[in-house]
This record gives C-alpha cells, structure tokens and sequence, in this order.
C-alpha cells in the first residue's frame, strides 16, 4: 500500500476501504507518513466527501490511535453531549449535573475555546483549584461518585485527532464535513459514552453560519453514530445571539449556577432543558423528549443538580464555600458599560461581535498558546426583543487592561443592532434529527 | 498574508493574485512555507482549475524563483519544441538539428525518463561521453555554433518546479492542468526559447490516455502562452503505439541518424516532420506549416541536419566517428525475441504496455534515482497494420539481465494485438491548436 495511492482513490471520488484509512492514519501519528500526504488527502477529502461507511471506518481508527477511557466497573448508561461550539454556551456546565441527578453518568471530555467560541475547560479552569487534567484514575472515581467527571484530551486519547486537527487548521481543511464528525465522534467514544446528544449550532457565533449547513453536519453524526451502533441525537440550535446573558469564563461558571438555583435566563434554560431532555430519553430514564423535559424539570426544582455541581467542583480540587463567595465579585479590574445609542427595540446582538470582541478582552483565544482571562468578559443587561430607551445600559464588560476594554468596545456596540418595532420571535432549537427520522 | 488563507480562497474557488501566487511559491522555495501548506493547495488547484491569466502569473513566480538562461549576444530566433512524453519518442533528437539547419536557435532544456515514457537526457548520456549538464557558457557557445544545444535543468533553474513536481508526485497532484502548464512553460521560458511547439500526446503511451484531456492540456498551454506574450502551437499526436521502431536510449539515438540520413520509418518522421514545420513557421522561415514542410523536407535531403547532429556530439563532448561505428553492436549482453503467436494482422502495439516493458528492461525508470541502461530496449519488425504469420520476428529485445529479460517478454507478447483483417488507419496527428484558433 502507497500513500500517494490512496490521495488519489480519494481525489478520483473512491470510497476508502478500513485498511487505506489505518494505513494513513496510524502511519501518520506513526511518523511514517509525512503531513504533507496527509494534508493533500485531507483536501481530496474536503472535495469528494466519504460515505458515511467511511467516516465511521475513520473515526474508528482514528479512535484505535491511543489509548481509551476504560469505564469498566461503572454502572452506566453513559451519556454526553457535545456541542459544535457557541458564544455563551455553558450548557454542558448544566446538563452534566443536571441528567448525573437523574442517575445517568456523564463522562464529559471537553476541549478550549479556539477563536470566538468559548470551551468548557476554560471557563471550568476560572474555578480557584479546579484540575481539567484528571488521571484515569481519578476520572473513574468522580465519575462514580457524582455521576460526572470533566477532563481535558489527555495526550493518549485519540492523537490521530490532535494531530489532525493541527494540520487541518494551518492547510485549509477545517471546514469538511467528514473530517469534523470523525473528530467529534472518535474523542466521544473513546471517553465512553454509549450515547449521545449533539448540539449543532448556527448563526453568526456558530462555527456554521447556515442552518442548511448545520443540518449536514447534524445528518453525518447522526449517520455515522448508526452505523457504529451508538445512539445519536442532534438538536439544531440558534447561535446568531449570545446564549445566556454572561459571555466570559468565570461569568459563565455563576451563570451556570444560577441555572441550577432556577434563576438562569429562559434562553439559556430553554436549551439546556431541551438537550437534558433527550438525554435523559437516550438514558433511558424517560420515553419521550416531553417527559423528558417534565423529569429534568423536577429534578430542578429538586436541587440536586446544583448539590453535584458543587461536589463536583470539591472532588476536581475547588472550594464550592468560596465560589459562592466569589459571586458577583470577581472580576477583572477594569470595567465599562454599553448604553443604548437610541431609543427603540433591540432586533438583534450579532453573537459573531460579541465572541470576536471576548477575544480582544481576553475571554478566547486566538492562538492555541494564548492565555485566557477567568475574570474578563460581557454581562448582557438587555437582549434581542428588549424595548431601550437612549442612555440604558444593554452591558457592563470587564478586561484585565484598559487597552483590551478600548479595543472591544466598538466591536461590542456594533454588535448592537436597533429596529423600531419588535423583531419577530425566533425558534432556538430549529429541529431535531434522530436515526429513526434519517432512516439510518 | 498568510498561506492557510490563500489555501482557502483557492479551495473556495477564487482567483488568486500574483501577490498571493508570489507569497506562496517563493515562500515555498525559501523554505518559509511548509510543504503540507503547498500540498494542500496543489489539491484545491486540483479540484478549482485556474484561470488563464492565474496560470500565467504563477508561471511568472515559478520563473522568477530562479535564474534563467542568457541568450543575450546570440542571433535569434529562439524556437523550441516540448512533449508531454511517449514511448519511442525521440523527436527533440531529429527536429533541433532539422531546425538549426535552417537558422533557427533551439535552446534545448530537456528531463530524464519516469514512468513509462522516455527521456532525452537519458537518450543523450547513451553516447558515451556526452555531457548533459552544461554550464551557461558552454550552452551559449555550442547554441551559437551549431544552432542548437542540449541540457539538462540546472540547480538554480526554475527551483520552484524542481520542488513542485516532486511534491506533485508524492501528493496525487501530477493530473492538474494549470500545474502541468506552469510545470512547462516556467522551463521553456527559463531557457529562453521565445516560441514553443508542443506535442501533446495521447493514448496508452501517453500521460493522457484520452485525447481530450490531451486538448484540454493543449489548449491550457496556448492560452497561458498567448497571456504571456509567447507564440504556441500545439500538436495533439497518436502516442497508443510506440514512435517508430526503436524504443531504448541508444537504440533512439541510432535511429534519430536513420531519420536524419532519410531512412527513418514512416510514422516517426511523419510526426517529425509536422512538428519542425510549425518551428519553422515560428521561426519566420515558411509562411505555413505546408511551406514549413517543404522547407523541412529540402533541409534533410541537404544532409546538414546530419552534420549537425553530428558536430553536436562533437561539441557536447561524444566522438562522431565512434558513434557511426557503435551503430546495430551497441546492444546490451542478453537478448530474445518476440514472434507472431497467429496468422493474420497486427492490429494494435500498446505502447503503454511497450513502456512498461521498458522499464523493466532497464530502458525507464519507476523512481528518479533509478540508473538506466544504455544499451537495453526494444527493435520492432512489425507493427500496426502489419501482416503476419505464424512465427514471424515482431521484436527483438535486449537486457543487461536474463532476468530483467523474463520479465519483459510477456508485457511485450501481452502488448501485441492480432487481428484477421488490416485495422482501420489512425491519424497520427489529430489535431493542431494555435493561439488564432482560440481566440487567445
């Protein structure tokens, strides 16, 4: 077997059989097949797609690049879900607790924010003491106790993916359909999880701008999680405006919290419901997303998703007693506010703006190597539909420099659009695409 | 700039600058931008074409990552001919001294053999002595003396396409027409050569197997030309049988001197001779190609395309008077022969299988540091058309090794195709695509 024969099979629209794809990808994280070769096919890939026979066959030796967590003595089922990516979104950071509550195991391995979208280590890693580099060991053991356990990509989970991924971001070939869904799909399975609830985001703070896109993205999961016999849900979620009225690392951390009081905002609230809901179905702790939603509902109210959360924290090395202290307080030191520059209705905060300007006030990272800030970031006063009058306050924000506050600013307000009249309402979760209805 | 953002817009099919052409491949050249980068845009150049006027500017930046060859001080014009490659095709050996004997320069900068098809340097180096890699000077003198000089591509020639093509090969990119184009003409323009004709050859010995993939690659090169401000003419020829009856490095050099004492086969000086009109046509010296034939014609039958080729060894360091004396005993240690397996007509000689052949022979080679035999190949008795009968000698073929030998004869007995009747006649030259022509 040839490399440059298996480029071209891909480039002429050939489907790859298991043993072309082992042979390029272990040999790739091997050292035996240069990034160049890989790069190439990763382009042919971009142009001629994969059968969804094929993207399962890559996700899988993808997967069997490294080690994976072993679950093994844990009672299940094993849950998780994952999302492509939003400005705002801390969902996970209340589903975890929330579906663990229900006696489902979440066993979440998350990434950083890259760009303007945030990433649950980050916002996790603003918690004083908190470790997102768990052990084996230690991942088992919370896992078991709490019913959730939150741990960044060790170095010998799925390297085929850390390493592809890199290449992709620097050669164009970010944007493939396969390519992300084997991504997603490889790291997910090898944390353990039997079953899945996708959250594929569109709108400007999305990585798809398109819901025609998103619904590809969502049909390829979906697809390939058939054929690998892992029970996938995608829910098609509005990412064009901030979820949430917090966008920052430690913000979103109390935001979260004030979900789990039954305090969050009703966007926020709503799309976590409605993710918990069909995990708790995938679970099997419901029949349906409707009674799903009414069990997540009680459990609310029952505050034991919140007790998790806090004992959560405790076990990954925080102190829940100063978290709660450190509510509404800790911030960065320099501070501002939005004001309406008009009288009116907010039609719309471009959530694209406001991740760039998180960017610029230290809340995401460019660059992989960049620091983030815990405490910098936005707090929404006013939202999409909001009726202002000129002069009131739609943000406060925080940065650590005064330049960095400067520099987002005129993002932040050009992120606020006016109308005269109420903008029409607009569905947050757009639809939901399961194996049955895909035939897969 | 940044190389993954020109990657992206050529994948997303945009017409990319000179600037962005520039940044990439002298980049490339001075090792600033990786080889996966420029592999994964060869890919998208794979799949999004080029534009004519993108095709000429990134033929501009290849040129201008190297020297180029100075002819300053010689009397033009400056007239040279390319092919795509064949099996038999030692045409450059017979119309650089046809050419030269009527006063036009032919700069000649010529490859060595991959894959199945042969290479004029390889062909060269079969006389012994003969010196292929000429310095600058040597070049301006023997071109000013004889009218035409031979050479390979020197170090600081055009390094861009030293490094492509060998990235195209390892990454399934050879296939692109832009990228063949600019391959091309970068090196035709680098030797100075101010008009072109090119024979673009198609069939089963041919890199296009399909002839309008061949006029697509034809019209590419007239068109890029004509934006480049250099006349082309382009041929498409037959190449699915071998060119003449010799196929081997010293074997073609005999039979070159066949052709030039006017004892060439048919099919061989038909093709000659077409292309030497249209170089005669460019160097002003016919009106038309019919003329240009004419001219051509008068020339060999004068006997000083002879000398030339002659007094051409002499200068590029071989002995005429050996030559003349090595010719039907230069042949390697083993040899056999190939008989007719039926009565009746030979209705195909796949020249593809023919080349194949050859390399096990030791005629081609499978990789660039391969060494190739001088004094192996093939003699055709028969061919196309030809009839036959039990046991009549198609071929004889000669070897350093019986074993390379044993390998060799049933490629060769596989390429001959019988038939009961004559086969129906093929063109020889299908075509002829000038800049007029398309509108360029």
């Amino acid at each position: 077997m040839r490399a440059v024969d298996i480029i071209i099979d891909k480039r002429n629209g050939k489907e790859l059989s298991r043993e072309a794809l082992q042979f390029l990808i272990h040999g790739y994280v091997g050292g035996e097949i240069p990034d160049y070769q890989i790069a190439a096919w990763a382009m042919a890939v971009f142009f001629q797609g994969m059968s969804p026979k094929e993207i399962a066959a890559l996700t899988e030796v993808m997967l069997t690049s490294g080690g994976r967590m072993d679950l093994s003595g844990i009672s299940g089922p094993f849950v998780d879900k994952h999302s492509t990516g939003g400005v705002g979104d801390k969902t996970s950071l209340i589903v975890a607790p929330l579906i663990a509550s229900l006696g489902i195991k979440d066993p979440m391995m998350s990434g950083r924010a890259l760009g303007y979208t945030g990433g649950t280590l980050d916002k996790l890693e603003a918690i004083p003491g908190y470790k997102t580099t768990l052990e084996q060991q230690e991942f088992r053991e919370i896992l078991g106790m709490i019913g959730y356990a939150m741990t960044g990509q060790t170095r010998d989970m799925v390297p085929a993916d850390r390493l592809l991924y890199a290449l992709r971001d620097v050669s164009g070939t970010v944007e493939s359909i396969p390519l992300i869904t084997a991504s997603i799909l490889s790291k997910k399975v090898a944390e353990g999880a039997d079953a899945l609830v996708l959250d594929v985001k569109y709108g400007s703070g999305a990585f798809m701008k398109d819901p025609k896109a998103a619904e590809k993205l969502a049909r390829s999961l979906v697809n390939t999680g058939a054929v690998m016999g892992k029970q996938i849900i995608a829910l098609l979620t509005d990412m064009d405006e901030p979820l949430g009225n917090m966008v920052g690392n430690f913000l979103e951390v109390e935001e979260s919290l004030d979900c789990l009081e039954g305090k969050g905002p009703t966007d926020l609230m709503e799309v976590s419901l409605e993710l918990a809901a069909r995990m708790a179905v995938l679970g099997a702790k419901a029949a349906d997303a409707v009674e799903g939603r009414e069990v997540c509902e009680a459990a609310l109210a029952s505050g034991k998703p919140r007790y998790l959360f806090l004992e959560n924290i405790r076990c990954q090395g925080g102190d829940p007693k100063q978290i709660l202290e450190m509510r509404g307080k800790y911030r960065s030191a320099f501070s501002t506010e939005i004001r309406a520059a008009k009288d009116g209705y907010i039609s719309r905060i471009d959530a694209g703006k406001v991740g760039h300007a998180g960017i610029l006030l230290g809340v995401g990272r460019n660059r992989t190597e960049d620091q983030v800030s815990p405490t910098a970031g936005v707090q929404f006063h006013k939202k999409r539909g909001d009726r202002i009058a000129l002069g009131d306050r739609i943000m406060t924000i925080w940065a650590g420099h005064e330049a960095c506050l400067a520099a987002a600013i005129r993002q932040l307000e050009d992120a606020v659009e006016y109308a005269e009249t109420p903008p029409a309402p607009r569905k947050l979760v757009l639809q939901e695409i399961t194996q049955e209805a895909t035939g897969a």
